[in-house]
């Protein structure tokens, strides 16, 4: 009987595995890498290093980038008040005169909003249109449970049969994984690394086609596609070029712009993000990608209520020298990396960074001796050195490292130290 | 040229309409229906009196219902400690000996994790364990955000085209929201009102067939299917049946358990739940399900780090008078609106709720003039009385309400008493 019954249920939930659900199998996820590393990291135990974290963007931990008092006193607040303890009454406190309803034939209602906004949202729509022509209102926001459930919403909203969608390469793999998951065929095209990381725009245009839904770069335009811009480092820039917000195109291009708390206020532990749709001329409405928008979000889950109901004070009350002093250590970090960088053959940088808080820097190989490619050498640069880099084969750039600066400069340089050593050890003895 | 484009970018973004992306279209999710009440409710804005909130499960403003100040104080320490504000390392804390990782030829490495667990994901299943006949492990627990990505989580990872799930009828629309989004044919069974809300084998057995993956009840068993037991409510029962987790019967049937921190105690907001795996046979690993829910939540939003390290001390120190007085209060709710709705003869109550802060009334719509059906009557409700109850539509159930009873006990009898008078009012005059 027990045997019986096993059976039945082996037969059963195989029907999982034949149908070949296994969407994750093949795809290498920052998330996953991380974990990789860090077991890597952990197996010397007699190494009593400290564990130096360049492989993912987090400088929270860090003094230098402590969350900024304002913004944790606001949350404490909220919390403390007891009236965030609920759900959060999301857009249902808007104006009743915003909600059109009707009563269809059948008896059953059906409820026409044309909006996404939770209360919250206007701090947001007011945020972002600081850096606009034009002004966004709550009706065109909707808070996340950080940026990556924004991603995960619009990639979800576009997906469905014989769609693609062009994403760049090098790029974020959270959009290969949740491109993945709804199953939204994915084209790459190229980032030039001698041009600035330029869009290869022949790339570009050869991957689009009449099926293609969404691009996430500025030759949308050119192809007639929504864009989806990924703004989670907004402002965070520290050389010659400004910060500019691609929803300042939006009288040319629909866009969807992307973006959280994370890192502006190193708070990336607080999953506060946020999906505005910049759309004057209403395309993104008309295609019923809002409305496929809303869907997701009736389904996924909101951001913490207290955390939400701080945000208004925390835009407001972050102390005015917090912004500056985070892009004065990011600055003094990147100069200090790209010159370490110089006084390692084996690695090469292309350009300065300029803005946010990653690098990419291409290996070598032919002068490395024992480092068959990029993932070895991040395998035993973490057992050896407890130094996480990430391999660039995670974002689509074999044989190339995306390491992380935004840390204490002084760890920083530590950091760089132990992979010159790393390096120098690994070098191809001459014949 | 400026119309050119338009229309260019109308033809790109049409696709998703022609294709028939409109997941939400046709289905009415209860935060829809909330929100329209809402409205309706804000319509009459001479009505000085308060709204009164029976058609969602959230009793947190009402001071009977307080969270714990222990849990208040946990959250506030660990977001003042700034030891959280970060992206939560996950299971990249655990020991390295759990971690297999292979390279492949190829020289991408994949990795084959065991386990689905966070670091805080202990605390869980020490607190589900206490009610079970074995003791479960971190590794068989995902943290959630909130009890909804639970959900989300496994209807998304049990769908693909050709199966369906099996729901009850009256049940939760969030699983009905998931399916659709996720393309997951559902398929009804009953719950019959007269048997204290018990299965109709009947019907679920009628509804089964060699495609369906997956079942929310006890049924599953004889059916050969995986059990969904969602625990929300765990704990919160005043009757005379003790609460008993569908997990004490995993040894017979794979149990995936959907818990939270938010009804017990009454956080919603707070945004923390946890799908558990109770499967001492094996099957979900072997079928591939726990992989695939693994690749869900590679793309899904972590809880907020703060929360998730203050639960395992929310879990230890809630003071022990917490719960009791909880549970006292809900079962004097229980009888307050069981006894007032016995003076309603428009309105029929099956049971007296021994469980959860919900309870199914019948409308006896013989009775009624001038009201349509369930949505007739709650929309009116909310004009005239602002008391917001849940028309049993939403959940499958035409002509009935669901009603909630989680309420300050005072302000639960005026509900009742404005029921009554709407009632009253929409009586069938005699011919």
């Amino acid at each position: 009987m027990a045997n019986a019954e096993k059976t039945e249920w082996g037969l059963k939930l195989n029907r999982v595995r034949r149908n070949e659900m296994k969407a994750g199998e093949g795809r290498v996820t920052i998330k996953t890498t991380l974990q990789m590393l860090r077991a890597n990291a952990a197996i010397n135990s007699d190494d009593q290093r400290p564990l130096i974290p360049m492989a993912h963007g987090d400088p929270s931990p860090f003094p230098s980038f402590r969350a900024a008092t304002a913004a944790v006193d606001s949350v404490v607040d909220a919390l403390r008040s007891a009236r965030f303890n609920g759900y959060c009454a999301n857009s249902g406190l808007l104006p009743a005169r915003k909600l059109l309803i009707k009563l269809t034939k059948s008896g059953e209602f059906s409820y026409l909003p044309n909006f996404l906004s939770g209360i919250y949202g206007r701090a947001v729509a007011e945020y972002i249109s600081r850096d606009l022509p034009f002004k966004l209102s709550a009706d065109d926001v909707h808070l996340t449970a950080g940026g990556k459930q924004a991603i995960h919403a619009v990639i979800s909203s576009l997906a469905h049969p014989n769609t693609n969608i062009l994403l760049p390469r090098p790029g974020y793999s959270t959009y290969d994984a949740a491109a993945a998951l709804s199953q939204l065929e994915v084209r790459h095209y190229d980032l030039v690394p001698e041009k600035g990381w330029e869009v290869d725009l022949d790339s570009a245009k050869a991957s689009a086609d009449d099926n293609t839904v969404a691009i996430v770069a500025e030759t949308a335009r050119k192809l007639g596609l929504l864009v989806i811009s990924d703004e989670v480092y907004d402002h965070i820039t520290f050389g010659s070029k400004p910060f500019i917000r691609m929803g300042a195109f939006a009288s040319r291009v629909p866009v969807v712009t992307l973006g959280s708390m994370s890192k502006r206020w190193m708070v990336p532990g607080w999953r506060l993000g946020w999906l505005v749709s910049t759309d004057p001329n209403g395309f993104l409405q008309k295609s019923g990608l809002l409305e496929r928008v809303k869907a997701f979000f009736e389904v996924a889950s909101d951001p913490v209520t207290f955390v939400q109901a701080a945000l208004p004070e925390i835009i407001e009350k972050t102390e005015e020298g917090f912004f500056p002093k985070i892009i004065d250590v990011l600055r003094q970090d990147a100069d200090i990396i790209f010159e370490k960088l110089k006084g390692i053959p084996h690695i090469t940088c292309p350009n300065k960074p300029e803005g946010s808080m990653f690098m990419m820097v291409k290996l070598n190989m032919d002068i490395f001796g024992g480092i068959q490619d990029d993932i070895d050498f991040c395998v035993k640069l973490a057992k050896e050195e407890k130094v996480m880099v990430l391999p660039g084969s995670t974002l689509g750039a074999k044989n190339w490292l995306r390491i992380t600066f935004g840390l204490e400069p002084s760890i920083l340089e530590e950091a760089l130290q132990r992979i010159k050593a790393f390096c120098e050890r690994n070098t191809r003895k001459p014949l």
